[in-house]
């Protein structure tokens, strides 16, 4: 398997173990509120409290740790203002080499702290689509670093899939799997994994009203870009597909459910008021989306995926 | 054993197999960046994820399903505006028997509603204390209701006790635990079923600046009452020590560690940014008063009873 081919389940099973040292087994937790609030069987799985607060480390881990000894030397860039940025940090500290992070000069110091108390070196560009490939290219020409795509990588991928493999392991049937999908890696992974240990179970994506991307992917049957930077409150699903993402989602998605920006507010309050979890918008988008048309769960085993917890505590979506 | 006779270990043993059908067995966390930042290995009691959202579920089931049958049906009361008042409502109805809550008309509407949410009813008295004792005298007389004090009774301690009873059984040999103290309910309990199952562990309390009753009783060596309604962010401390649970304070608690303020908040926040979980502000003072003073535990291993979760996400003590 190189970088760009696509993964399968021999990728997952080995990333599971490469990345096991690394990473959390994170738990799953219930909530009887909220299971009679939709009268389903919720198994949430705690990503929110992996290593770096997010699901991201897995794939990032994965992807460090499969390197050869000298292209590992030469260190790991990407681009990411969030989540990715920390793990693939974090993952490069743990094999004790360099991870450059892009991030534009309009992100907020307090992601560019995160990723630097990880040990990430952070490289400030102008903001924008182009600046960023720019940088990035620049960096990579310079250090010869390996670059790991946020979510467009086999790697990746093969990591993000050791979320579904646990929580299978841990509830047994389920009906359905519901995760996030920004540009696809989680839903991916857990797609991959899924089909394999659990053919039974639907796997449905639920996604930002205002970054409906996937939605109208699948609708069409075509990818379909989204917008280059949708204004959605779920800062983690602000990405689009890619082609190897888009394989997993018209093979393995039953569906894309959809939330509005209140309906991911008031499930992100509804999980830190019932569930006393600190879950961010991203995470929280499952949820909103099945309590919109929670007569589809009624009865049913459903795991949700709690994608990740970093939020910035002075600056809460429903305060003015 | 009667409401106003001292628990014993075979009251906190009894009470631990009555309640199991209603509470939580609630994890035991880490957190490799807390444990770095004290130098110590710290193991976090999760009762921010007991039912209610405190550990006062395990002390109001204990009480009312100790009741006999005629007792139990005139119902249970009690004063509470916090956890007890939610704790007290939801064990009654467990037990499908009534319960009331008396409330000074000054407090919150959500504390109101939360309690009503379990199924209690409210009575609204006039601010301070000698109205609600009137009030809770009226009810107590009118309906022939059992009082359950928040902390003075029996039972309450002996569930109370089943906190450190699995902290024990989970996580074996400790150092040192250290829980929140106001009414000393909770450190009661803990200190009772710690002294049985593991008396090398020197049990601690934790207290806010600026409700230091128990500190001061210690020095002292004598009971001393605190002040009304000291001002503390920690509303759930600011109850004083009563009779039965000084008795527990000085025969067990080998020290009673101090917060400000200002480190109250900090604490709360590490846990909510570091453990992504919901903490009350009561909740985070064992971990304030540890990293006031980190030289202390320095590579011990020490249990934190993380008491409850139950903030109001509109009005967070951060925020202005």
């Amino acid at each position: 398997m190189t970088g760009t081919a696509l993964p399968d389940w021999n990728d997952a099973h080995a990333a599971r173990l490469r990345i096991a040292p690394y990473t959390h087994r994170t738990p799953v937790m219930i909530s009887t509120q909220l299971n009679r609030l939709t009268g389903a069987s919720l198994f949430f799985k705690c990503e929110n409290l992996q290593r770096t607060g997010s699901f991201k480390a897995r794939g990032a881990c994965n992807a460090v740790f499969s390197l050869d000894e000298e292209t590992a030397q030469r260190g790991v860039a990407t681009h990411s203002s969030g989540n990715h940025g920390q793990a693939l940090s974090f993952a490069a500290a743990r094999r004790g080499i360099p991870a450059w992070i892009v991030m534009p000069e309009t992100a907020p110091a307090v992601k560019r702290a995160a990723v630097e108390a990880y040990g990430g070196q952070v490289i400030t560009c102008a903001a924008g689509l182009a600046a960023r490939e720019a940088a990035l290219q620049n960096i990579l020409a310079e250090t010869g670093a390996h670059l790991v795509h946020p979510y467009a990588d086999a790697k990746v991928i093969a990591g993000q899939a050791s979320v579904s493999i646990e929580l299978i392991e841990e509830v047994g049937e389920l009906d359905e799997i519901v995760a996030p999908i920004g540009g696809g890696g989680l839903i991916s992974g857990v797609a991959l994994a899924a089909s394999q240990l659990a053919p039974q179970a639907k796997i449905f994506a639920a996604e930002p009203e205002l970054a409906d991307d996937a939605y109208r992917s699948l609708a069409a049957g075509r990818l379909i870009e989204g917008a280059d930077a949708p204004a959605t409150v779920a800062d983690g699903l602000r990405a689009s597909l890619k082609p190897m993402t888009w394989h997993f989602v018209r093979q393995h998605v039953a569906g894309v459910r959809i939330a509005s920006e209140q309906q991911i507010i008031e499930a992100m309050q509804l999980i830190w008021q019932r569930m006393k979890l600190i879950v961010e918008p991203s995470g929280a988008v499952p949820l909103a989306a099945l309590l919109r048309s929670p007569e589809l769960i009624r009865g049913k085993r459903v795991g949700i995926i709690l994608s990740g917890g970093n939020v910035d505590l002075e600056r809460l979506p429903w305060q003015h």
